[in-house]
């Protein structure tokens, strides 16, 4: 063995949301949803980007998560109908909002499979954003926490949070491997910091987190498109790192 | 030493909200402020209560914290006035929320004094329950972070969590001692797991947080004034514990 690039990997974190379980869909389906309301009062035309606006701004205040795109939502309908939305339709979207906190966890096709094979091989952590009450929830719903002996919700995925997360889990960054479907949030920030990514992209991708720019230096990044990929993908970063 | 109950204290967890800060008197002026707004449709009388069993129900779905309070508010805002409130009075009930969000931290007085001669003693860890970005927020702001080598922001303070965390900081709950303003949250559930507590109340306490029964073994409880003297009575603990 040798010391830096070339040693094992000792640890392999998962994102959570649109990696191992369906996510992006909800609120995408939670927009349309906001549109056809909003669409009685005004012409849709541009809703999208003006209500991405208002929650961009208010990530400020909320942080990431349902409650927080709920309170941008009729602060937007409020707005952008200058002030001719009914109570009853912001009440609606309130409770859109507790329908998606209390919707059942969907796993990816093949992930628990996936999860299991790779937990079996090396300690595994969770790393996900958000609201922690409803993470948590779904954590506990998904069955997955069993293979999860850390489990870490944090309200941002940024270098400084991942730099705190190796030294509370006394790991050196070249020994660990993130899997996620962000670039901005699970892949960019650990490559900066020396470690590895795999990409799994999901099908759908909130406009805030394909805000990133991958660096040059990708010799410790792999891409694949399924979670049936994932064992392989990281079976070759461990083989890369042993041959070293 | 001896083990067992008369093991000497290892680590002394302090909460958060009306222990180190002011926090319930902005809930409460923002209730008021929401009945002010209400009280231009409907009568003020029995408001409070049909607020809170709103609040007390959608714990469920949002957990602890300013953003599940204003999405309480709005949902019994519209159902209380029967839809006649205002799009604009709700966008104000936001408004207040976010301006909630980003008051700035007031401590109370002595406690940073109080919080660095025990920090001296012994290692601290902050335990908080609610949304993880606004506590997060806070203890950023405090400039307590420096004295808790451990900040653990939970979704709920009860026996099952306290257990959790006891196993996370490796440490026998009968070397424990948690210091907080509720005895629901800070003093009841780590009093049954063997620990110690220090109740500090604070001049207002949420109904919520005042649905606790105590016990009748008050042998390993203490009871505080203000942070002046917190010192003394975690060094009465302590001296109990290495005389015993």
């Amino acid at each position: 063995m040798h010391p830096g690039d070339d040693s094992p990997i000792g640890m392999v974190g998962f994102d959570a949301d649109d990696t191992l379980w369906r996510s992006q869909d909800y609120f995408e389906d939670a927009q349309r949803r906001f549109e056809a309301i909003l669409g009685q009062y005004i012409d849709v035309d541009g809703m999208a980007a003006r209500l991405y606006a208002v929650e961009k701004h208010n990530i400020a205040f909320f942080g990431y998560g349902v409650k927080g795109m709920v309170l941008s939502m009729i602060e937007a309908a409020v707005e952008l109908t200058d002030g001719r939305v009914s109570s009853r339709d912001l009440s609606r979207i309130v409770e859109m909002g507790k329908e998606l906190l209390r919707h059942p966890v969907e796993l990816l096709p093949g992930i628990t499979e996936a999860v299991a094979a790779i937990a079996a091989e090396l300690p595994l952590v969770l790393i996900t954003k958000g609201d922690l009450f409803h993470q948590e929830a779904k954590v506990r719903d998904s069955g997955l926490a069993r293979f999860f002996p850390r489990i870490e919700i944090v309200s941002e995925k940024d270098e400084a949070t991942y730099a705190r997360l190796f030294r509370e889990f006394d790991i050196d960054p070249r020994r660990f491997v993130m899997i996620g479907n962000s670039l901005r949030s699970d892949i960019v920030p650990v490559l900066a910091l020396g470690g590895w990514g795999v990409h799994m992209p999901y099908h759908l991708t909130w406009a805030h987190e394909r805000d990133a720019a991958m660096g040059d230096d990708t010799r410790r990044f792999r891409s694949v498109d399924c979670p049936a990929q994932l064992v392989q993908a990281v079976a070759d970063i461990r083989a890369g790192t042993l041959a070293g």
